[in-house]
């Protein structure tokens, strides 16, 4: 386990106050970091149906899965044995049964087929047929729609979490050099990758990585008009910009990070950009502070940047920690206009304030914590877009 | 672009004969793999929402996404520009506009709110939500599932995929080996995993890898009773046993393997189960060929290793190929009881006989082609449990 039993029943205890508020007696919980969260899960087996249930009146949740990752509860849960609840593999990627249609025989055998049940209804991990399934095995709950709940309970991390975010970025800062290092004309964008998932993975001396989220972001040269796009086996060219966009992870913890690399000159064009994108974000970064809006860091962002003629569309940031794929960013708060959510001491977030135009674009990102008085970078690196010449 | 024109055409003819067949006019496809497969739409944005509109009565699909990634579709697909349709960033993440609603809205705009329209009810990429929305959006359409529609298309594969899967097969046995060779007593389970990803990445020197749809699994001593865990930064002890499961990954297309490695001398159990399960899985690949039924291999299966005593629960394998995260599986074939696909020349199934006890297990498995006569495994390798014997 990653965490003391007690901070997971803090956890327990912070969610069943937000079930109470909402009225929710059954909270089923699809979110692997929203499992993991509560009650140590650890598997890559969120790719079959598995389930967290969380009754207001009982001490422990149960974990509901795959008879073969039964054995991965055990070892990676605080749970009592007999709060493991496997089912029957041919419930697997059939067209005749469904794993919901076992949960509810589970929900109805234990008395709670007749309550206020929540659903974590935009959530990869639970797709349109569980619910139709769901409500068809269980015709006299009550369904509410418990998006993010626990994701909320997750804004503000515990002093624990962010010692684990801190060693993330220490492997972020790791790969990011060890990409940035291999860089050069005529080296493979694959090669570059491959580096930077090994340093990734092997993390420190003191201590392992774990896999990220989402695999490192590469998009080159005319590609790095669209952030998303990862890597081929072509050789980078005189005249590239490469974006590498990654994190370190430790635990399922992340800490991102995003710089831009040129090889060669870089053009005017790429220049200002790269200056007038740094300079947002360091205005940022000076002001963020404990009681102003999330609102109040794009504003700042937006006025910086328009004094040189720039619009960033996108939003500039959100919250992130505990994750899994495909996503490490937590879907609550974004640092975007609108949403007035006022920063706290141990809230953390991925500050990404990327331009994307016609045919290139610049990142660089920093993940922070708002800390009692202002807020910190996770990693320490130069922000400045990255020059790789060869004289 | 993976694949020539002609090539993503054929296949939209295949999937516009199975909406004719359900009486589908609109087709609305989530799932990354699907959307990959009939557009050539590449890029890590599947965690938000994206979708391909396949109208039966227009001649290519339109991709609809987040505004950033659109030049991600010019980039990687075959659409014109004009069908490259891109919703503003407000609706990410956000809790008061969803991108269904965005959808519904084109639909409506382009007069196809009022026709019969499939979706992917149980896909990761298709969230119960999406589903609300739409209906609310689109009233008057009929909708209908349409799971594994076009998965079913992609079953049995074109030989320019097949060359892919045996891309991906090298680099899989390259990473295997690299796995194996590293792993000792002493060495740490976070190195291993780190070289196994820089192997996958790197690829050979004539082509690079992508990224497997899963990571590396690699449970080791008594958590060889699960399958699915992944790696700590725990040092391997004398005695331990190791599986390691992953995949090599060349555009998309994957080859998946297991092999499980002793540390020091296996105990009698060990030898036996490993020795079973190889009995077992060569007693398959002897009798697998087209105009059998998937059934009929387990069948083989279950009575090869009940000979000696030993039942399995689980399914003995799946079709595979192309995909995303969190799963290589197709999640149409499965290799079990009451599975009576018939096999035919290029399909292509990952045979996976583990046998996961309550204290230990073992995992040996085969990517394996349908060919003309019989069946050949992608990768090229001894299956018998890997001794690292140090004295």
């Amino acid at each position: 386990m990653s965490f003391a039993t007690y901070e997971y029943k803090e956890r327990i205890r912070k969610t069943k106050e937000r079930m109470m508020q909402k009225g929710i007696d059954v909270l089923l919980i699809t979110d692997p970091a929203n499992i993991n969260y509560l009650s140590g899960y650890d598997g890559w087996s969120f790719y079959v149906h598995q389930m967290l249930v969380l009754i207001i009146d009982e001490d422990q949740p149960m974990w509901i899965g795959r008879e073969m990752d039964a054995n991965a509860a055990k070892v990676t849960t605080w749970l009592y044995r007999e709060n493991i609840i496997p089912y029957p593999d041919d419930y697997i990627h059939s067209d005749i049964k469904h794993p919901m249609d076992f949960i509810a025989g589970i929900l109805t055998e234990i008395g709670q087929d007749n309550r206020s049940i929540g659903v974590e209804m935009e959530n990869y991990y639970f797709t349109a047929k569980s619910y139709e399934q769901l409500k068809k095995g269980l015709p006299n709950a009550k369904f509410q729609d418990a998006t993010l709940l626990v994701n909320w309970v997750r804004l503000i991390k515990s002093d624990a979490e962010i010692e684990y975010m801190k060693r993330a970025a220490v492997i972020a800062e790791r790969a990011m050099m060890a990409g940035i290092e291999l860089i050069q004309e005529g080296v493979r964008e694959c090669d570059v990758a491959a580096k930077i998932f090994h340093t990734q993975i092997t993390g420190t001396k003191e201590f392992g990585g774990d896999y990220p989220a989402i695999v490192p972001l590469l998009p080159s040269g005319e590609k790095t008009s669209t952030p998303h796009l990862t890597w081929t086996d072509d050789r980078y060219k005189d005249g590239d910009a490469v974006i590498i966009e990654l994190a370190g992870c430790y635990k399922r913890y992340h800490s991102p990070l995003a710089r831009t690399v040129q090889i060669g000159k870089p053009n005017k064009d790429m220049k200002t950009l790269s200056e007038v994108a740094v300079e947002g974000i360091n205005a940022c970064l000076e002001m963020i502070r404990p009681g102003i809006a999330c609102e109040e860091i794009e504003e700042t962002w937006r006025k910086t940047i328009e004094k040189s003629g720039f619009v960033k569309e996108s939003r500039l940031g959100y919250s992130m920690g505990l994750n899994y794929p495909p996503d490490w960013g937590e879907h609550t708060v974004s640092i975007r206009k609108g949403d007035k959510t006022i920063l706290q001491p141990n809230m953390t977030f991925h500050l990404i304030p990327g331009l994307w135009l016609e045919h290139y674009g610049f990142e660089v990102s920093e993940s922070i914590r708002i800390t009692e008085s202002g807020c910190e970078t996770f990693a320490k690196m130069p922000r400045n877009l990255v020059l790789k010449e060869f004289v």
